[in-house]
């Protein structure tokens, strides 16, 4: 248990004083004291945090989703025959609707990937790089990735100086996340799971090249998410935070009869002045959130944006 | 740089006195030396270590290969049917080279996935467990994971202390090492980066449950083992250990055009009396290993076993 002498009197100064920061430090507390019946050895202490809706916003687009049409039209220029795929107009008109449909964004990952299989995983870093440097949110009017949730950098850091490995756990693309993820959330590239094609690899005259496929596509939501931690991580979390049915199963799999004290989060989106007000859907369904229904029973923090966020965005 | 006066006066004292020993220790100390041109930051220290003939034996087959025919022959009392696959025969039969022929160990594959696919990954684990409890290598007759070799161990922990995270990149299934990985190396299951198919998740009245098929298979082997490290890890490593032409693009990966200071080492079998003589050679083509032939003009240290090692096993 951190001693409360050396470490800053609030952890979680972003969190409105009430039972969402209480429990959340409670848990904390709970399982970081040494002789306590819930301590979690340090080994056990694995937070797994969805990132679209739950670090950062996904409105009016995941992010990756505008990044993905940004690159489109620069590589349009380059490669006018990409215009006759109807995926590709429909993401150059700006057809979210279209684009977005399907269990897993199945248009755009159409368009990821005639746009980005084929580059080497330099050049495409590079690409993030770019965009990240040039392109701004529509309604903020800030680069995205200054768009994080202050109230979340307080927790994973929070949880991070009490012995938590944080890994993000996301539907996002991993190379696409690797590039930022270090110097926004302070987690290593090696604790992102995202969803991933397999790359080849080739030793060029320059050295070793690694290209992006499209293949062996593995899509890390819904169900994949579960799959993705035991594949990518080899162990059951004890922290998990979302706010989708795409968390749902990872929300299942960190707190159903397990055997370590376990703690689930999900951030509900109510806050349409700050942010956006909206229960995220299932993708495939429509339905409202399952995960925010099971919540009471399985004991799940729901954060309420708008009542338990004194600040949402971190500072300029 | 660490102190001297506080750490061991020997770290590898299993190592001979010698250029091997030498070379491996002037890295270490010039990378970590705060100051010097070739400082490596704490964040690009990442070390990779093949497990099968770099960190244990790999004869008279590799050790996963054991399990694998122990674990049929336990199956073959309740599955008779098994018994008219033909490399379930040949397991049975102990013909090792049918078994083990084919670019990645084709039959061996055949029989895991006829073995292992359906159960749940906890049931898996038990298995392993279990027969890690009882089984015995035929030549030294001691339980298979405390045969990994004493001087590798030093050299491990010896980067650890000084900075580097260790990841197996083993052709190995992730599902088995990881078992063990953490008791016998110190290292934790979410640096382990093995050959791995896609497990199916539910949850069922029990609780979530993984399953392990055979989908999606990923043999981390040769090329792939650049991809794996790109996949998981998400970064080149700067220290690559291995012994064969499994390894060969991993050594390559990290050290042909890195610019990062960097570190390539080969464990050479040259020890009949206390190990096994032999140069790895390629599973397809039965080539000598091309990596030992490319290791002087690439800098990548040779580790002569017989001479560059005082002991060769843990002690017992």
């Amino acid at each position: 248990m951190p001693d409360p002498s050396t470490s800053a009197a609030d952890p979680l100064p972003s969190w409105n004083d009430g039972p969402a920061k209480q429990e959340i430090l409670a848990f904390i507390a709970r399982v970081t004291h040494e002789g306590s019946p819930d301590f979690l050895p340090l080994a056990e202490r694995i937070a797994v945090y969805d990132n679209d809706g739950t670090l950062w916003p996904e409105n009016p687009m995941p992010f990756q989703a505008a990044f993905a049409i940004d690159e489109l039209k620069r590589h349009i220029h380059t490669e006018p025959h990409l215009a006759s795929e109807p995926m590709v107009q429909a993401a150059l008109a700006g057809d979210l609707g279209k684009l977005l449909q399907g269990e897993h964004f199945d248009g755009l990952m159409q368009v990821l990937a005639l746009t980005h299989a084929g580059m080497t995983i330099d050049a495409f870093r590079d690409a993030v790089e770019t965009w990240l440097a040039s392109a701004k949110h529509p309604r903020y009017a800030r680069p995205y990735h200054q768009l994080t949730y202050q109230p979340m950098q307080e927790l994973l850091r929070h949880l991070q100086a009490n012995g938590f490995k944080n890994f993000i756990v996301s539907g996002g693309g991993a190379d696409f996340m690797r590039v930022w993820v270090e110097r926004v959330y302070g987690i290593p590239p090696e604790q992102v799971v995202g969803s991933t094609a397999r790359t080849t690899f080739e030793l060029r005259d320059s050295g070793p090249v690694l290209t992006k496929t499209v293949d062996h596509l593995f899509v890390n939501d819904n169900e994949g998410k579960p799959v993705g931690i035991h594949q990518f991580i080899g162990r059951r979390p004890t922290v998990c935070c979302g706010n989708s049915d795409g968390d749902h199963a990872m929300l299942q799999y960190t707190t159903i009869n397990n055997p370590r004290p376990s703690f689930g989060l999900i951030v509900h989106h109510t806050d349409s002045e700050r942010e956006y007000a909206y229960d995220a859907k299932t993708k495939s369904t429509g339905k409202l959130v399952e995960a925010l229904k099971e919540a009471p029973r399985r004991g799940w923090l729901i954060v309420d944006m708008k009542q338990d966020w004194k600040v949402v965005f971190q500072p300029e």
